[in-house]
């Protein structure tokens, strides 16, 4: 058993969730307490009620998330709701929530172990927002095709490529979790040739083919699934907790 | 016993919930659902964490206010927001909010009810905000003093007077409940000589005396009990449930 | 062979590209002239540097688009930007976009073309968007599984389902092409038990779940394919000309 | 007799009238000239016309306030705005204004100089507003109680208390004069437990309930006089200039 | 001798200066007030400190402007505005100024008055601007030349050329006193082939060559002249007043 | 010949064209490309219909202008427009523009040049903008009248002067080129007693009056000549090319 404000002393400091920049809506930290101990933590990409209630099921009383319970903005305690807090507080779950925070870690990053999993060489961080850097970038040997089968098989489910670059290569590449499609533009010209993010809009397709730069969308979901599994982990280790990741995946 | 559901129908028709415009904090209407059932209304002014406390006590499920959950935007629940939502899920206690809409009510609103207890006579709604007229004026046949003194007594606690008529009358009475002490140079636009409102900025004092218009600062709380004690009355005789006015003053 | 001016005052009358409002980069009209005189017309969803080369291939000297040249600002003519504009222009290629008249025209358009084709009775108007209905919603007779179906064998490539109703039926359901995915909660608030639309954030999926409503992603290139379409066949009929469809599928 | 022009380059260097950021009503500095003679200094909260006329019957060439003519922005030349332009010329009366510069001045602010009052230790400045720090904190050795009653002692007027604070102590002081009462929340985010001000709106009193902040306000009007008070002395002192505060208090 | 009162509710009911829209910086009708008795008005297109200098010399006690005191926002009372306020109060005289309210007078409008000084027929308002119609328009039976003698004629001053219709003619002529020379596009989208105005940006010359629409520049000063002349000449008449057209010109 | 590549980069290195901040619609550096090699470049102020006419007459393969196509943001390719790009384009006519960069460019910018011209002596930068200094100040041994003499003779068209100084005198001499004159009083502010601009609104005479500074309007387009004459000459010294000065003023 451990405490829950050590958790989230331990997480907001390892994180650094106070000095990351972030959307209003993130609300990063602690969004829910419970009762104070935690003898179980799941983990999961979305705070929405199904994942809440397979959090409960399974027993937990921490879920960790990247995507929390604020995105709506203020909104009435009634219908799903009303469902989601009464069945968090009554089952005592407590929920923390890491966007952009988690995104970046060096370590335990979204960007960061994707990057790893396609094994992306001479890894530096790119593409200033607010004053971070919000992606990674580097070099893969491998040509268009083998760089989408590396990315389908890190994320576990099917991609959607902008084929942009005529040569089949694919040159500098450029992770961004997430839905970073609208930047195909500001990629091209921080001079990434292969851009890996999520999801993004219908015109980012004509705009690659024109500007000459590769995009694979990996899923906004499946990208983003590396950075909850691996705080898991750490959590796990460092508190001998019981952990579990309650995969919900949406298919965009 | 009466069903929450029939209930908030009849309040948001009767209050016009949806056609009365408000500050975007104030998401009239139903707050916070129970499990459909209400056996005891309470009513206060706000709904603070001593406020929904007090209404657990007395055994309420239900609780109609002029100031609701969400005027502070979207709130993590830690804290006091933690034990309010959950004391009031735990204790079944729907909470129900009506600002403007309990404002402007021809009959059970906070002007009119304070206006007919310092017997203000041939009373018409006045000073447009968004479409609505949000203020009610009319005579007094009364000195100054003799108003001060019926305000003293309809809110129950002590008010306080910027003199800017000089003849010691009160002239053409506007009253507009709450924090509307920014627009006395829009009331004396508007012909207002003497301005009763609930609270106002320090400056608004300087503005009255070169202006030459009276104001009555009678207390944001204060001049707001009418409303919710009403609505207590209403729903007492329609669904013959018990009401009780949690009284919770903030001297302000 | 027909004169660009004439065609233009059809497109323009019928369409009511000056009383339809839209985004400021749809910039609806003719965007490019030629020099007057048209006499093969291209169609196509987007107007990239590809289409473009495609029309000039298929010998068109007009070409007509949903989305047109105008959607990233003013842009130097470098690049893909110079290409696109000198190739035109050489070839004598006349460009004429329609947007949101293309989507809301009763007969031409991509709503109701898409409704039609699946099937949707008592269709009428909906979703108020700066003073017109973006939408068109009405009755369809089948479970969501057929509906499913009938979706993409109207919009010729597969859909993405986002299931948030709990009974398998469809119930209401609202048609608005392209990318309307960011409005679930506003379609859910008008009484849409299924949308359709071509593209929609990941937060969608959780939001349509907890809403209880289904989200069917038809494409947003696949489902605005109508519109232009029914353009080519109008003016292939009304001026005798020959006309051709440019297929240049997004896959988003 | 004193130079006006020597005197308000000693005030604007002295107060940093430059450095200091301000609201754009504040305009901080000379605000209405005269003959450019001084013989005798008043001194005020506001710059209002009983106040100007207060000034002029004491045969005052200066009159330094800390509220000045411009918070309404542009004003007409017409009935009260008239009289006080017209007077103070008549009168020779030039109007010097300081607001937030005599506010954080070190030895002459009115934050400086109340807290001295209390008997506040280890004061030191608090609470970033656009680069600067606004207020000042520091220990008080006192009960709720005790601390009431020297501040009330303090602006020798009623004091209006806001108990949050459970146990009857006071913890970490902190003091901005004026109308800071929506910072509450800011106050508690930065560790002050008894918040000593000059006004508030009714919300504040539920929320320093809820995050368990006292409260105290002191007036706006009464936590202000501080400051002109003092730079009369010094002008006094140091051009050997009659000076005399004149008293008009507003009660909020 | 007459009564300020009287003359200024007599000014705003003609020339309706509630209902006009305006810039915020204009605040027409009475600017700043006097002793109440007027016996002799002036009239200017500028409210500047040597056109109030010589509205003194004259004996004025009301001036009468197309351009007020306001346009800076509030100003610290000190150098030229100490001046002109405290010479205009220390000459007890009154200024009134009316903006737009005088450019679209039907009768003694600087419009109406430049169009018939150059014998435009069939005039018509046109141009909306926030709701009202900002201009004239009609047919002049002239060659260009032949305009450009007659506008020179009417300013009585020199007046600059664009030459953008290459046939010498005129067709429908325009006319908007003051500085809208930035409006040459939306003139050329309403069909106006002569654009007459006071002043304009250098941009402006190479647009009206491009749209092929006439530009003469008559000066900002010397084409709103006609309108104070023309208030002036009312109230002399009306009131018996002695009146007076200061002439300070600008040569802009 | 030369290759367009190069000379881009020379002009943006030596302009600093990423490193000067501009207006949105300046976007300086190539504007148009053409086949990459350039034989002769015509300079001129206007990127205009006519002046494109006459460079393409003179057998220019590339214009330096300092006004270039984007000012108007987004345009149709209709009319002016069409006309422009296409007759540019079927030339080979490469566009390049400098606006900011080229006025404050130390040695061939129009500051520095005019500033030259007229014997301005001590030059050095002034009047911060957006992290620049926009202008070049100094002292010029002159009278006003001889001063206006030598500026009529820079710019070799006719001046207007304000006159504000009441010595005869120019004191500290300011110079920006171009359309500054709302800057009037920003100028006084910085100690400027007689500032040389291009073009400025009606109400800036009033305002250098009051303010006792001179201000002579040496025209926009006069006083801008002198930039892309002198890039001209430097492409013509450094790339051996044939070059053209392409004069089209506009008189303001």
């Amino acid at each position: 058993m451990a405490d829950l404000k050590s958790i989230v002393q331990f997480l907001d400091e390892s994180l650094n969730t106070c000095g990351i920049p972030d959307y209003p809506g993130a609300m990063n930290g602690l969004q829910l307490q419970n009762n104070g101990e935690v003898t179980k933590v799941a983990s999961a990409v979305d705070a929405s009620l199904p994942v809440i209630r397979k959090a409960v099921e399974a027993g937990a009383d921490m879920l960790i998330v990247h995507h929390g319970l604020f995105w709506q903005g203020a909104q009435r305690f009634v219908d799903a709701q009303y469902s989601k807090i009464k069945e968090a507080m009554d089952a005592n779950l407590a929920i923390y929530s890491s966007h952009i925070p988690l995104d970046v870690h060096p370590e335990w990053g979204n960007n960061a172990l994707l990057a790893k999993s396609i094994g992306l060489e001479n890894a530096e961080s790119y593409h200033d927002w607010k004053g971070i850097l919000l992606g990674v970038k580097g070099i893969v040997s491998a040509s268009l095709d083998e760089l989408v089968a590396k990315v389908t098989d890190a994320v576990e489910s099917p991609v959607h490529v902008c084929k942009g670059k005529s040569d089949g290569g694919v040159g500098v590449v450029g992770v961004i979790t997430g839905g970073a499609g609208s930047e195909v533009a500001a990629m091209a010209n921080q001079g990434i040739q292969t851009f890996i993010t999520g999801e993004g809009p219908h015109w980012s397709f004509s705009l690659a083919e024109e500007l000459g730069i590769n995009v694979i969308y990996a899923g906004h979901y499946a990208s983003e699934t590396f950075g909850v599994r691996e705080l898991s982990r750490v959590l796990e280790k460092k508190y001998e907790l019981n952990t579990q990741f309650i995969h919900h995946p949406t298919g965009l």
